[in-house]
């Protein structure tokens, strides 16, 4: 019995080719010598490879389509390899692991010994080294270590431990989030770089000294786990002005042929030299990031003004100059830092939200495209229940009775829209189609996985339909079959209960469960708006409706059985209730208006007033002038600060069954929602669908719901960060800085990943979201998020298009619907409620469909895991890594002080975790899985000891907010 | 004693380092491979790099100034090396040697020995090889082949025969002249190829299969001496349309990466195919020219898609292709022509003028910028005395009493002056001006060669001052001196008589000859135009006026004392004179209106009415729109056919002396003119001063004089070609096809270098220019000549410039003053006087002042000839060529056709030519002075042979427009 999985893993102990051994000496070995007494300027060249922008990620790859943005990656790969070749003593760094991921697998072996060669030697340096270089705001932390993982283990498996990325590098996104910061952390890196930050902020810090910094990253993991290095570049990531050589800019080359025309060394070096002693910085070393987008397609620009640059400055310190100028990488620049052996200021807070001027505050993106947002968010569910039904299918279900699936498709697909011109909203529009093509692509690819395990696990080979419309009600088996069954599959670690609205056109129908049971369920009358936005995609009249629970990672399947066509049991009345309620909850309406009034939890015996409404801010048009910010895919900037009500009433429908009730309410042709309370939940519902907005008026629009409560939350809200932990937000209030707010709606978004809350000392409202949105809270009381965004100019930060949306289906401008999940609890016990809840959007389960009676012999329920999972633990991962071992993420999904019950260590035993796989071996890595936990060693900022713990290697315990990801040996 | 110089010079003999042996052998063995029963596709690889045009030459060369053009030959020569390394098959021509010898002077010699083995082995070819690829219109044959010399040898000296080119490359070039045929043929060239001629003439050639032809350059030189066959390119220097894929270009590049989106190969092979089998050539081979405008600066891109596009293209044929691509040059293209042993269509006129459409006549550039031509051709002149002193002062001229001169600054200056964007006028306004520096800085360093050659020369370092602005009539030195000496050197074969005219403040001074006899002089008052044109940069108020005389070869020196300060002898009055003459001619004036009315030749006896005014053309303004035309840099496209009248009448003022006679006309404030007579001249000369072109009225004006006479000239006119042979030009006719005349003015214009005619049977009128200007007759018995252009709309042709000349000098416009020369004369002796007289004007005597009484030792007159050459031959070329040899060019100056007495072959003895030289040996070469000439050995094209000829070394026979080109070994 092996009880450590290492020995029998190839590819992580993959040794280095050559010279190095250990991280720690490559780095002494292949970084340049600094000069102690002299200011050291770390000139670093490099590119930045946005993962798709103005052009697809194959476009750019290619250098295709350069009438839209002259772009091409392949070419900068080839130039710089060759580039490095000439001169020893260059550096380069490179990021995007897509991009060199397509470029490695086109070359020869000699080219790619050669690279090999100059990453072992230093010359070539992976940084950050994900997929993509992930967006901060919008990103879901699933999504995002996956696409770490992704990157990191393609440097693994290609260059072994020389080509580990010692550096996060984070130098466009737009603003900041903590949980990034802890995820590097906890991804071993020791250090982190980025570029744009809040102009008043970095004002402040450069006053202070204070642009490198240590980052606390969690208020719950122990230190230094989650603390994280963090430098601020100098100019964003770009070179100082004057001296950009790449082919894109038009700096003056440095002319030092004495014999031509305009010899210009002494002005280059004068001008150099008055730079390097402007900038204010802690150490006697400073960095200067000498590339930008998609430089280096001809590195020889770069590097031969480079290596000129370097030999002129440092000529000069014969006559007495102190400065000593060098080619340089992130990790030689933070080794000099780390040497200088200082202490740091700490940051607890993140870098949200950003802002380049007084009036562009980038937090328009945490809302643009909400239906690429959502379509994101859904694909991580269903990859993720992909990833887990090739583990527990086994090598069936990659190639099995439906033909050849894989997840590899759409985990490609998922990473690229992480990146953070992808799920971030802000690229242009046909980028964003081809994300969406790309996620589609993957989700049919592992279709046929999914439909290949579900058969191993089932025992059938019934054909299996994927209804990808049911937000539109559009499913053409349930709109016509008259007995079929339904495979609820639960890719969470813990039961779940879950609402099933199918499409059809029967009025009546029997369902029961697996075990033969018959379950409640109600045919409800379509509402008009679906019919509106299913277009001619679908034509049921109805839903069937009825609440299932699937068992923790695995799936449950329930049998439907059309009764009856003729007219319908449940009809909807032209009425607004008093109330409609539950055992949970209940909340009442103002007859008057048609609007929520009240919101009370009946098991804790609170009630809050609630009033709910929509509204739009008028998106600033910057008067047609490029000197006035208009709102834009990037840029949110409200013409006024006061939204306009879109209807003081709504009109209502009002149906009510034994399964569900819902309150149907009509604000415009453009807005309408349904409060929709199901029989067993303990969250109220409200479905928003919106769009087109209408633009006949020239007027950009930017649609929130604004939830009105009774909480004494004297602007004081809360946001997650990624969908982790919860950071305090405080209107017109920075914590690290005295704020000068000069935009005060756009300056108060932050961005919501999965959830908001406001509260008081009694009260908790708390609102799960489906997607990333951006909102905040304006009023006491007051909770507002944004839904929506149609802008008719660009905002001048790049992406040269208004933010638009239309489609072929939606030529008058995109229609969305979306789900906003409502609690009231008591502050000390939200958490209990929202945390799981939460996990539950973002996994949700998979329905799939066979026609007709089902096979007698068919497993209708399974469960991989032995037994739930405490309520603490998530199972974040759980795919194949190779043929023999799976990569399991156990996750402690609470902070340490959120709740009373569920904020306490736990433990799982893995050996007794699974029902279908026997683990053989087990062994701890770092978060992104490319580093043997026990041998991760970083750079020590703030010294402390964190004692060892000793237990058994099977029994793993969860912190609050940890993450521990472990490589299983494993058997069927 | 050697009678060969060839043994005692290395640098021609430089072997080949490595493989070649003869030029023959090297393309046999470096093209690849064709096949015979397919159509073979040859792609160039090639780059076209102005020597300036919208920026200067060497920024160009660096790459500054990327704001206004990207292009940075540094780059483009680094990257080019680096990519044909990466692929044997891989080639490449360059073409700009002035570009080369920056970039190889930079090398170090590993990068130095890789370039010559890519040259030895064919992968790296020079084509053209000139320091610049010269403009065809606005050039002197002898700055032509003096900047085709400096490049090729340059190509010789360094690479030895693989570096010597084969093919004469003019693809840019706006019309091309016989001239250049002729002088590449006798450079050796095998082939020429180039890319514009006028629209209708292509469409001719391609349904007529005649893009390729043998061009019969001279109608005087025994073919195939001026033989040369020319192909006309396919896309100009472009490739076909989609298949650009330098960094500058968009189209897609070939995406074959099946995993990746859009492939697509089998679309990229489809459209080259369908290009490929659309062009019209003669034989189974076609050329494309993949390249443009400062391309492969990234050549990884074009030569990464070429590799695909040849691979994919010839995968095709086994699926029964029959297109066969390859890398190839155009030596190895013109091979394989050769080798198809057709017969070719003979041209014998040239391409001009140039249209690319019906209203875009090329030929505005002939006149542009004319003060630009004047300073040209003018420092042409001084070049060549600097040359001369430098040969006949010997070492001493380089490095004597007044310092370390040189010659080569002068001949880099002039050689890329010679650019198809530099005297041609259609460079931006900054970089017109850096041409003009480089020439006055050339000068600077040819200045005290020239004075330490005539300290040699004189036996006198007396301190010598040049005047370089005598022009407008500004000298300090004899503005304030009261005794001075003028040397005035003769830089021509033959002796010479020149009028002086030395602006003074005197009224009355002694002039004395080298043996001390007086010379008749006068002093006359300073014209006011010329008081305005010098502004405050002189202040003479008179010009002493007198007629000197040098020696072939040599100088005269001629003493001036002032004699008195008080009023003039001479003085002008205000009024027409009826006539003026001497003893050899004599004009009439029409006293009504003060122009001319008849000129007579009094030794012949002719006398033909003539009148000459000025005239403007409005340039069309493109009425601000793209699609219509305008007039600008280079192109010519007057609002009407009728040009505005300036003035029917002159005020005049007439002063007589027995020097000179002068009418001065004044026409308006910015046209006047001075009608000249001299004693002892057989021509008229006729100095204009046009300028500041007003612009207020917001027109674009073209100024022209027109010379109306009684001649019957039947709309045909005669142009010269470069300033050597004459064609014949008639009015709304192409010698080879049908005309349809769109532009009734603009396109009858032609390029006039020194020369222009009208006669009838028994009258020839002749004008001698100063500069190249465009010009036409349009009338019968009228030739006109454009002198000067101000324009103010930019031609779309990408200089994106108005061509509006200002300077901080004349703020408010250029002014420009000039000379027409002109001479009546019988048809059949008229050579006889206008050969000679343009020699003069090309090769004008240069006045260099001591102050003072002359040392009385001084050596007051040289000639560095034994004797006069006899009429017929010209000194073209007489200069340093090492320590131990010189390059002589001897030149029979006259057509077979054009004189009784002079169009006879004639003989000189080299051995007896010098005066102060010993010839010691001699080695006749080709022209361009790159090879032997008796081992030149060029593709017959058709087939002819010439019978060996037998003579004594030293005996020179020249033929008609023969120029021969010597080595000469000397002694001083």
């Amino acid at each position: 019995f092996i009880t450590s999985a290492k020995e029998a893993m190839s590819l992580l102990a993959l040794v280095c080719l050559s010279i190095c051994l250990s991280v720690f000496k490559i780095t002494q070995k292949s970084c340049h010598a600094t000069k102690p007494d002299m200011l050291n300027v770390h000139l670093v060249p490099h590119t930045h490879d946005d993962v798709g922008w103005l052009k697809t990620v194959d476009q750019y790859y290619y250098g295709d389509r350069n009438d839209i943005q002259h772009a091409g990656v392949q070419y900068i790969l080839d130039s710089v390899v060759d580039q490095l070749l000439k001169n020893p003593d260059r550096r380069f760094i490179y990021v995007e692991t897509a991009f060199f991921y397509r470029w490695w697998k086109r070359q020869d072996s000699s080219m790619k010994q050669t690279v090999q060669q100059l990453v072992n030697e230093g010359r070539l340096e992976f940084v950050n080294g994900g997929w993509c270089m992930s967006d901060e705001a919008t990103t879901h932390y699933s999504a995002v270590i996956d696409q770490m993982t992704m990157g990191l283990r393609f440097l693994n498996d290609t260059f072994g431990v020389c080509g580990r990325p010692r550096v996060a590098w984070h130098i466009d996104p737009f603003g900041h989030a903590r949980e990034h910061a802890s995820m590097f952390a906890q991804m071993g890196y020791d250090g982190f770089f980025f570029g744009r930050l809040d102009y008043q902020d970095r004002y402040q810090r450069m006053m202070q000294k204070e642009q490198e910094l240590l980052w606390r990253a969690s208020d719950s993991l122990t230190p230094p786990m989650a603390d994280l290095f963090t430098g601020i570049l100098p100019n964003g990531y770009n070179p100082p002005d004057g001296f950009c050589w790449d082919q894109s800019c038009s700096d003056p080359p440095i002319r030092d042929d004495p014999d031509l025309e305009d010899y210009n060394v002494d002005d280059v070096v004068k001008r150099f030299l008055n730079i390097a002693s402007s900038m204010v910085y802690k150490t006697n070393h400073i960095i200067m990031t000498m590339g930008s987008d998609f430089q280096y397609e001809n590195a020889n620009l770069w590097y031969k003004n480079l290596d000129k640059l370097i030999h002129y400055v440092n000529a000069q310190q014969d006559l007495g100059s102190r400065v000593n100028v060098l080619y340089s990488t992130p990790s030689c620049y933070l080794q000099e830092l780390h040497r200088a052996n200082l202490t740091w200021a700490l940051k607890t807070d993140d870098f949200f939200p950003y802002a380049d001027d007084a009036h562009d505050f980038w937090t328009g993106y945490f809302s643009s495209r909400p239906a690429l947002k959502r379509y994101e968010r859904l694909s991580n569910s269903n990859l993720q229940t992909c990833n887990q039904l090739e583990v527990l299918g086994g090598p069936t279900s990659t190639n099995g009775p439906f033909g050849k699936g894989d997840s590899q498709t759409m985990k490609k697909a998922m990473a690229v829209a992480q990146h953070h011109d992808a799920v971030s909203g802000t690229e242009k529009q046909h980028v964003a189609n081809d994300y969406a093509r790309r996620l589609a692509t993957g989700w049919q690819h592992c279709q046929v996985l999914v439909s290949n395990g579900l058969a191993v696990l089932s025992g059938s080979t019934a054909q299996r339909f994927y209804c990808d419309y049911l937000n539109i009600s559009v499913c053409p088996l349930t709109e016509s079959s008259k007995k079929f069954s339904v495979n609820v599959y639960n890719p969470l670690g813990r039961p779940v209960t879950w609402p099933v609205r199918l499409p059809v056109n029967g009025t009546a129908y029997a369902v029961s469960d697996a075990a033969g049971t018959s379950v409640d369920c109600q045919v409800l009358p379509l509402s008009k708006d679906t019919h509106n936005v299913r277009r001619s995609r679908g034509f049921a009249v109805n839903e069937l409706v009825f609440e299932v629970q699937a068992p923790p990672l695995g799936f449950s399947t329930y049998s439907v059985s059309l009764l009856q066509d003729g007219p319908l049991a449940a009809s909807t009345q032209p009425r607004t209730p008093t109330a409609i309620q539950n055992k949970f909850l209940k909340v009442t309406f103002d007859p008057d208006t048609g609007l929520l009034s009240s919101f009370s939890n009946l098991e804790t015996t609170q009630t809050i007033k609630l009033t709910q409404n929509f509204y739009w801010y008028n998106a600033s048009d910057g008067n047609n002038s490029e000197s006035i910010q208009p709102s834009g895919a990037y840029i949110f900037r409200p013409n006024s600060s006061t939204p306009f009500l879109i209807s003081s009433t709504a009109k209502t429908e009002f149906i009510q069954t034994s399964v569900v009730q819902e309150v149907r309410q009509w604000f415009s042709p453009w807005v309408s929602q349904v409060v929709r309370l199901y029989a067993h939940s303990r969250t109220l519902e409200l479905e928003w669908t919106v769009g087109p907005l209408p633009i006949h008026d020239d007027l950009g629009k930017e649609v929130i719901t604004r939830i009105d409560t009774s909480i004494e939350s004297s602007e004081i809200f809360y946001t997650d960060s990624n969908g982790r932990e919860v950071l305090q937000r405080k209107k017109d209030f920075r914590p690290t800085w005295h704020l000068k707010q000069s935009e005060p709606i756009a300056g108060n978004y932050y961005p919501i990943n999965s959830r908001a809350y406001i509260k008081d000392d009694v009260d908790q409202l708390t609102v799960v979201t489906d997607r990333s949105q951006g909102g905040s809270s304006i009023h006491n009381g007051s909770l507002e998020i944004m839904l929506h965004r149609r802008l008719l100019y660009d905002d001048v930060r790049g992406v040269a298009e208004p933010l638009n949306e239309t489609s072929a289906i939606f030529p008058e401008g995109l229609v969305v619907r979306g789900r906003l999940l409502l609690s009231l609890d008591r502050p000390a016990s939200a958490a209990d409620k929202h945390r799981p809840l939460a996990q539950e959007m973002v996994l949700q389960p998979l329905l799939t469909f066979t026609d007709g009676d089902l096979h007698p012999d068919a497993k209708l329920e399974f469960s991989g895991l032995q037994a739930a999972l405490p309520p603490a633990v998530h199972l974040l991962t759980l795919t194949q890594w190779d043929a023999q071992s799976v990569l399991l993420r156990l996750e402690h999904q609470f902070q340490s002080w959120e709740s009373d019950v569920n904020s306490k260590p736990v433990t799982v035993n893995l050996q007794k975790l699974f029902s279908s796989l026997e683990v053989l071996g087990v062994s701890e890595l770092n978060l992104s899985a490319n580093q043997w936990k026990d041998e991760m060693k970083r750079f020590e900022w703030t010294p402390q000891n964190v004692p060892p713990t000793c237990r058994s290697v099977w029994e793993v315990t969860l912190k609050p907010m940890e993450i521990r990801t472990f490589l299983l040996r494993v058997r069927l």
